[in-house]
């Protein structure tokens, strides 16, 4: 394997910390997880009619939406602290030392992610680990959103990789799915508690520590 | 207009009655919307990987997942209790004479469903509603979920009919929004506290009451 892509939100960067914010203005413990995946379902119906709008202004969206629901004011200042916390989450604890036996390995780590190419650089900077990847791409260079095969193929190509030569690292079924179809070599690194789809094509490896599954792939 | 075509699930038939079967297993308000915003989720990245499995299938599965995640065992009895509540929506009050006022006026109506077209069958007969509808056609037959465009161009071929001669109904943004792209009139019913997305394409109409959408229609 000449290097590994890796989803960012949830998968190297822990979400949960947004939680609090959401704990400010909501007692539902899945009020997080709606609005996540409700965004994910607006991101695809995007690719599917063919139009685009990037990750942050979808965010924002669907952030907007969520408070109109529960009848509360959304104001400037908690809209920019809730999705200021979305630039800062930190790392998994196992993230750096994975990211340090790829280089040691000398294979390529690559962030693929949905957020716009700005964010990707902000949240990478803020989580401190922005130094030992490789390159990162962003869907808005396809104007589709994962799991549309073009990011991985595009991000394939502007590494010059085949895409034989590549593993996708994500926490989610869906993105391993698309990049699957992609002709990637997949795999699955669990963060919560979540059955992997059944329905979904399989991963090639499974694990819930990240240098534990990457020590399987290369 | 020569038809309307109707989305059914949450459109004509009341979901929330489900809130019941979930309110039985967890206590968090968000957890339906959450299951069904998953299994909205899940039907598009199906059709984005060119892959099909039918809603009820998906269903399940999205519904296993929300068990497991809660560390509940989901036994079949269970299931068959959720997912039989499923087929049995009832129908909101202003659909009968919504539907009566079609008749009326010799526009035809038709339900265009992502369930698959027993399921359709079960859910009309079961909301005592079928005998007031002209045709169904199922996303079965295009093997892809809405908002593709496939199912609202062949529901309109099926019907023999041009898509300028047709309005969707919908109260869920996204379909109108797949709609809008195949050519049809959109017209969106209110039927809960949500904000229509900002950054999809508007509908041409908007009421919280059947009839009087409709009346703006025909």
């Amino acid at each position: 394997m000449k290097a590994v892509f890796f989803d960012m939100n949830e998968t190297l960067l822990n979400l949960s910390v947004l939680k609090k914010q959401f704990d400010k203005h909501f007692e539902d413990k899945y009020v997080l997880k709606y609005w996540f995946t409700k965004l994910l379902h607006n991101s695809t119906v995007m690719g599917i009619v063919g139009e685009y709008k990037n990750f942050g202004e979808l965010a924002e969206a669907a952030l907007e939406n969520l408070f109109y629901e529960n009848s509360k004011a959304l104001s400037q200042e908690t809209k920019s602290e809730i999705l200021g916390a979305f630039k800062k989450l930190p790392a998994y604890d196992d993230v750096r030392p994975a990211l340090e036996l790829l280089k040691e390995n000398d294979v390529r780590a690559i962030a693929v992610s949905n957020s716009s190419l700005a964010m990707i650089e902000e949240q990478l900077s803020n989580a401190g680990i922005i130094e030992l990847f490789d390159a990162w791409y962003s869907v808005d260079a396809v104007s589709r959103y994962k799991p549309f095969n073009d990011i991985y193929q595009y991000a394939a190509q502007q590494a010059s990789l085949h895409v034989r030569d590549i593993a996708m690292v994500a926490t989610h079924d869906w993105d391993l799915f698309g990049a699957k179809k992609a002709g990637l070599t997949t795999a699955y690194i669990s963060r919560k508690k979540e059955l992997f789809h059944p329905l979904y094509s399989k991963a090639d490896y499974y694990d819930s520590n990240l240098s534990e599954l990457l020590l399987q792939i290369i």
